[in-house]
């Protein structure tokens, strides 16, 4: 059996929120999120951001809450303008574009969006000839790891502002981007500088559960005809809200984070003192290793973890995640490894 | 606290599939149900349905089965038929037509298609400036409680066959209608006599979780990208494997049908045997008692159950549902006020 | 060769607008219907609607113009109501469910919707399982010839506006409506009493096109991208803005409505005084006797038209259609045949 | 008033073409594209073509051909590969993500695809958490005027049916690349060579229409019925092949192609001559001449064309375009213009 570094979502649940999940287990509840968890857990995630005017709608999957909300929210004509690395625009299988709308995707910097490049795409599209951008869609932390600065998402809100443009941030893992070491962005400020963001549960140690806080209230109405149309209101969805009323009790949504942070930057710095080059430094859960042949082999015959891309014959960029779920003792072993690399 | 008869998805998950998802807790598995569970699971079903060649798929819940499967069988031109009061019709907010496809209503005979009707409507639709049948959808259970017999099935197979149609039984209850005491089909009928068929989870002692099984393997084709797009592919995807691998172990899945059959039959002996009207005779899981305002009140102050339709200003029908989580002692709490009605 | 009254889009244009066609082919226009023509077009039409703040748009047919319109205000998951024989519930090959919407239909009375059944429709949708009914179609003249008086169309505009519904008017046949002998609507209660109808040029003497006059200001946003989208912005507009010019100069709109109505309640007349039954009684270009075989196959011989249903084995409902190009003497000619029957 | 070489588009129909629809205005024809002038328009085509077997519809615009073809072909998940600067991948409103599908774009090369290119896209797309590419669109002549070699297209060819690609030629000024003077393909070639094609009726002398040729037969099940839903089905469909039946007499389309390439020539070598800068070399009826500011001015005063990229804030790419209506006279003028620059 393999120690598996490959994700952040081969395990059950973390051991305190399937406890509650066991608890419960007779309660009665009604159904689709109208149950009393469901209140409390948003109760608890408008304090933690400081914006009681939000509103939380729970989603058992990431691709699921993204199209159901560019859904709801994009007129037939509109587009939504992401990175060329943005989940939407590549692994997500045309799951936007399968309800009608464009994903205009620009160059990625890091992973990350550029306003530069925003506005040409935004210039560029003039007339009722061109689909009219009018979201910008972000992950954080992106699809390799890295994250936003507070200052990089005021200067993306202000400008989807200015310009029209709602900007909506994807946080399939955003507890990782929020405590990262290097970071300075806080749930409040998702709150302010987004018309939405959701919050990954499904990567954070959640049997299952995305949170959506939607702060644009325009953009709420009808929000849950949407969801249903979209397969995306869980029968028992008092089950989504037992988990996130514990993950934001006692600090568990933090605590997970600093954990699976902490665990990737112990292997991360074994990488890099042995003299692995690194594809990108990450400060969170996902790290990317790049490997000669002898070197994948070595580890991959103990290890579970994925292949990124191939540079060429002879350079293999790799990805190692962590999770509330990786031991201290299994990162201890992959270290003495990778020394012996 | 009211005691609950409000539906079959209130509680949690029958203990031993619970017992299971904490047993695999901290095993690292595979993603998007390529995982050992997932397969074990397909094996149990498809040995129980005898039927090796058919494909089976997990979904999380049903109105997600539904639109998935029937966006991926038919072309943009193409309609699935099915009765008025067909799940699919009324009450997954046009989540077939947001794929693009049209849904046909005829008209239902205690909440089951007729073959006449189908029949004509198909012989209406006869050219290019119509839609084109392609597809016959019913559930089983349906919506209020009936079953169809095998005689039923089979014709109407038979007629879909030869009308070059795909038959689709939509079995969110199919647990409760499968062990009825006045059913004869069984889950090998389900193999020969459709196209695809799932069989429900969610409202049959699962966390959630649906199994559709494709048995037209010429339906199969490059399903888990379609599952993919339409947000259908579960993450942690082993959860459905080892619930439905507990579903299909011992006998659970056709134990709980039993226990919910039972328990519905005893309360509606209880109506029956006060005088009150039934809106349908049921041997199901789901009863329709027909009440008079004071009956109403009396019993909604003690009980949840759900207000089906208000037939006129004196009465209404009511529903009482019944599952794994029923307790005899409520049932028995309940027969004795209903004998004081 | 047999005389045609098949339907009212057998030959090509009123000789008129063909005319002004031949007139300006040589000219270079703008493209996209930005040039002169749609804009002299428009402010006919505007003047003879008495309502300069309606605008107009220029399609080349009528499901394009419906889908175009109905998808472009429409939320994914509101739906349009119409009666069971609208044109888009039967005859345009789902082509609203193709952009996403439900099509709720209620029973037809003599082809209208009924505002008693519109409400039944909209009490039962009532929460988030079910889609939003947001728009009412209706077609006039209807699918079989018949037209909304004056307080029909105020009380249905009176519903919608009280259940926050928009009022849509397919005029395909419009021309032929408010020509008819027992109309009392005009085109300028349709700018009053709908949030948008078209004019119908397509069956009234044009090669092609329909005017959809829009006015409901809130719905005019964008609408072009929509059109475009759809197919629906012709490369050279200023076809379809020569011939409306055309269409509303001299009272050609009116002349041609009354020729046809006129054609038609002659041969109507003749059914009747024959002592032929009538499906409907039409006081428009459509009409609808009754044959027996040995009538059909008489008439069938040496004239053009459609069957419309057959009745029972002995009875075969048929539809004539008068237009523009219907001449006197082949009316005549059938009148003389009628009588000899 | 301005002399016109903004497009192909801005006058009515080709004189010989419009005479047609003149003569035959009073004759009773069958609608939707039944009538005899669409069959004899089709034989004259797939006569023209060599190839009996295929199949021809007539469209009103591009736009329309282009969506509806890909919608009836595509199933949900499926992509449609094209390169930047493609049509319906920048000036289509997203028509085509409008009924669900992605258009992957990959870099262009003098406004063609690159096997090469495409290739690295069909490779990338690998699992079904990505689109599955399906169909490769290309333009011919591509929006800057360039055209296909045989090789190229041969090779192309090849390279989808190794790798289970359709291939689809959008031909909306197909007239003007098969008459280039370095042209080598042939119409026989498009019906050898790809799985379907259109040929351009709009932008090569009639008043409106497009001629899609189906050569893969398996794309033709059902055609009519989705040309219908996408409003594609013009009633007075005869006006189509009274057209295109013209277009394919007498050399018509081949003349037409000859005229415009000539006169287009005839400019550009005047540009040249005068030492102005081409954006690229044409051969076709568009051309690319790259002025100053002053050049710019002076042209613009008497002349109609387009500004098609500015480059820098001293050169503008413009676009001139020839047609059937271009006139000696008047490219006469623009050459002597172009002489005192």
């Amino acid at each position: 059996m393999k120690i598996s570094f490959n994700n952040d979502y081969s395990e059950g649940a973390h051991p305190s929120i399937l406890k509650k999940i066991v608890e419960k287990n007779l309660e009665s509840n009604i159904g689709y999120s109208n149950d009393d968890y469901c209140k409390q857990a948003s109760k608890l995630i408008l304090d933690e951001i400081d914006c009681p005017t939000s509103k939380v709608h729970f989603f058992v999957g990431g691709t699921q809450t993204n199209f159901t909300f560019i859904a709801s929210v994009l007129r037939p004509h509109q587009a939504v303008i992401c990175c060329e690395s943005g989940h939407i625009n590549v692994h997500e299988t045309g799951s936007v574009e399968a309800t009608g709308h464009k994903v205009i995707s620009t160059p990625a910097f890091l992973g990350k969006v550029s306003i530069e490049e925003i506005d040409k795409c935004v210039k560029h599209h003039q007339d009722e000839h061109m689909v009219m951008p009018k979201m910008v869609y972000i992950s954080n932390s992106t699809e390799i790891g890295t994250i936003y600065t507070k200052k990089e998402l005021i200067d993306l809100y202000n400008y989807c502002k200015e310009n029209n443009l709602y900007l909506f941030v994807d946080g399939a893992r955003l507890g990782s981007a929020i405590t990262a070491k290097n970071n300075d962005t806080t749930l409040k400020d998702f709150a302010k500088y987004c018309d939405a963001f959701y919050i990954g549960g499904t990567k954070h140690g959640l049997l299952f559960g995305e949170a959506l806080v939607i702060n644009n209230i325009k953009l709420e109405e009808d929000f849950r005809f949407i969801m249903k149309q979209k397969g995306a209101l869980l029968a028992k969805g008092f089950l989504l809200g037992i988990q996130f009323k514990e993950l934001f009790s006692n600090k568990l949504f933090y605590n997970i984070g600093k954990h699976e942070n902490e665990m990737a930057e112990k292997i991360q710095d074994a990488f890099v003192k042995k003299g692995i080059e690194l594809y990108i430094n990450s400060q969170t859960n996902q790290i990317f290793p790049v490997f000669n042949e002898k070197q994948y082999k070595k580890l991959e015959k103990k290890y579970l973890f994925s292949v990124w891309e191939k540079i060429d014959s002879k350079r293999i960029i790799t990805r190692f995640v962590t999770s509330w779920a990786t031991k201290q003792e299994d990162v201890d072993n992959l270290i003495n490894d990778i020394n012996d690399l």
